[in-house]
């Protein structure tokens, strides 16, 4: 195995940054070099896309959340997945209306860092993109921003909100993280952020869907906006699955919906 | 620039292992991607190589010792230099009589590992390799026993100890680090270990050998072993830079030789 | 909570190495400054110790196996249980016969870095050590060379053949790994590293035995070495928990294990 | 030598940090553990406080900031002087208006973590604290916040400007950095935040203010702002060492810099 720890001075955000890209043995080993040098390369594997996922954090986390609270490694090493995980901080996957751009920095120069620096073979149809609270907004919202980049988005316990609801707790409960990302929740805001906004603008695109995957626990706070996503994708006629048990908005849940996830993958 | 931690498991060494690979802001801007997608990445770009160099630490060191002891990475900025460095603990850069085989970790797996994983250009004639102390021994056994891969070796202070000599000081000094690194210090050590031999066994290959710089304080206690072999390559009339001045064994100097080389590189 | 990694030039091994301490927050909480400026610190409260559990890796591992492949981070903050970790190489937790001292480095140098660096208060009652593969060899050893020191000793399919045993395997498959830590497995080196006879000197201190838990599974190649030490165990009348489920040689498992054993420190 | 990263879920900041501290191998042969096992602890060592300076870092930097581009640890060893740094972001060491509290997490929850964590004997008498560019701002506003905690301040290319000029920056250049931080540069701001108001806020408190040192190269845009300092410091009495060269805003001077005042600490 390979797990790679890339420290840039990310030029969006103006403050440095790190990206940790996990490469199961497995996959190391079907690597080869595609140098000028390595003429007998073979051709066809290097043809061979991985299947890779962006494992998001969530509040309070970073790019080695999922490695200090999951057993990620594991999974991947099993289902053979590349991971690449970074930092937004508390930053809403947004660019924030007071703060840095962490949706350019993650949308944009994470994947252009990872396409100069290392020697992946990324495609589409096997790249996928996860995470937890915080994280499955960021995930949803990458997935339907970039419909056409991944195969499927998976939201665990997501912080799932609409514009209308963050306004709310923003004067309600005083929510500075929110207030930080989103501003006024204003209608510019809204429409880079709203995830049902992003979904119709997705389904505008002529373009496949990534399959979507939501999960949360009905101890969870958060398990009404979650079902209340599923029934608007129900609406909407998007197929997808869902996914409830009795857990809470905890770590111990998250690890044992990834490890289902990767098996999806896997197939 | 971009600072990449690499930890595997190496295969050779059957424990995990570090390396550092150091990419300064002006080549990584000049870095394309060469994934299946880029078909417009400029050609020219991509066979324009890199100058980098390999550093090798000393007894007691790792891969961190000239980030933590020196300003290398100023200097690899300045000059536009990627560094290369891991850990072979403190095995004299062989494959231990008693111990691992960090030569062949060093000398096979840790390229075949970068040129699987990233998206480097590494080329011969901008290729250098530079040590201190046990390091400076390391890089000139590299760049001997493989001068077709190297423009330009540098010792600083090198323990360039004849394999009489550490045959002695293993029977007089009872140094057990000599013992578990060279054993017996016999025939078979001494053809893969020996600088002595290892240099007229480069000279009969059909290569350039690479361009030697040595150094070494006249306060150090490696001084006449440093000027023995700088006597021995004026004999086998090699061509090399060789640098004195009134210094220890220690990084201060260190750190001056580094920054003088990394001009040299430039040129 | 804080993840404290420190790194050391150790003393004892000539050679740089990495200790990582876990302090779950509510531990973190508790801790109070015991410096000589903080006469008002809760007297009562610096006098309660923490749960400390060292964290042996097996073949192949370090300091963060743990980490990466299992979720003790999680169990940890669950059951308030600061984890302490650090490398030994492949070194059989011995001071080998060809290499370094790595055990004297274990229980002597880290110890006593630990102490002078961090203001933990550890006690022998509340003091644990847990292995797998090696590392359960290694708990074994430490946990029976050093009775007074350790409340519970946990080994996870643990390496735990005789030392006639290990040297079949140096002579019949040429294991140099056991070769260069155990040498001709001759009465010196049996004397320090044996378990049989490990457990026949503790119990002749006049101090209590820590309790012992071991883990096989069956399909482990490691079984029946584990049976027979259960068996040893039996006859020299000593109260320990033997466990045995269909498991292999696997992270999977040892995960689980550690689940159980947390529970079984935290009451 | 020790080098500690202790990795913390920052409550002040709801985001995780790192903080790192580094140890020399002398003062570290010096500590002794104050545990209460230990009790034939030469007493007296243990009240030798060690000198001990925080390292803060300017735009675009974070802990390893120093490690990485200038030689402290060389100079640290040298004069026996512990190093703390950690990240900030880009805050401008404020309690940002828009954006978490950073000067609250510096001055009071990292010390407090490392009192707690640490068995360091700090004392304000051998504390010291030097910061380059907007670290250096941020040197003289702890400093001077907190006259009492040290000795010494130095600020190297600090970015000194007046409140009033950082107002006209933000309007002017449309820096919205500095607004992130300093908000509308407004009164309660102004008082938390220039180092005008400050030093006469210091001079007010019945303490000894810390002996101040400041360097800026003549080349510097910073240049005039940092005499403009020295000036204000000679009005109002207030002893000082100011130190120009021909140097631009650059870590080859600082590293320059930091290397004489570590020989200052040392006396």
């Amino acid at each position: 195995m390979a797990k790679i720890s890339i420290k840039i001075e990310s030029r969006v955000l103006g403050e440095p940054n790190e990206i940790i890209v996990y490469i199961p043995k497995k996959i190391q080993a079907k690597m080869k070099s595609t140098g000028p040098k390595d003429e007998e390369t073979g051709v066809d594997q290097a043809k061979v896309p991985y299947n890779v996922i962006y494992l998001l954090h969530g509040k309070n986390g970073d790019a080695n959340a999922f490695f200090d609270f999951t057993n990620v490694m594991a999974y991947a090493d099993k289902h053979e997945v590349i991971t690449i995980s970074t930092s937004v901080k508390n930053s809403f996957y947004t660019n924030m209306v007071y703060g840095e751009r962490y949706f350019d920095y993650l949308s944009v120069e994470v994947p252009e860092t990872l396409a100069s620096l290392l020697n992946l073979n990324i495609d589409p149809m096997h790249t996928y993109i996860l995470g937890y609270s915080m994280g499955g907004l960021g995930a949803l919202k990458m997935g339907l921003t970039y419909p056409e980049r991944f195969r499927g988005i998976a939201s665990l316990s997501g912080s799932l909100r609409s514009m209308e609801e963050n306004k709310r707790k923003i004067k309600d409960e005083d929510r500075r993280d929110l207030y930080l990302a989103f501003g006024d929740c204003e209608e510019i805001s809204a429409q880079e952020n709203d995830l049902f906004q992003l979904l119709e603008k997705a389904m505008e695109k002529q373009v496949n869907l990534p399959e979507i995957y939501l999960y949360c626990g009905r101890k969870d706070g958060l398990s009404e906006v979650n079902r209340a996503y599923h029934e608007y994708l129900e609406e909407k006629g998007v197929s997808h699955t869902y996914v409830e048990d009795d857990g809470g908005h905890e770590f111990e849940r998250w690890d044992e919906q990834i490890k289902e996830y990767f098996k999806i993958i896997h197939k």
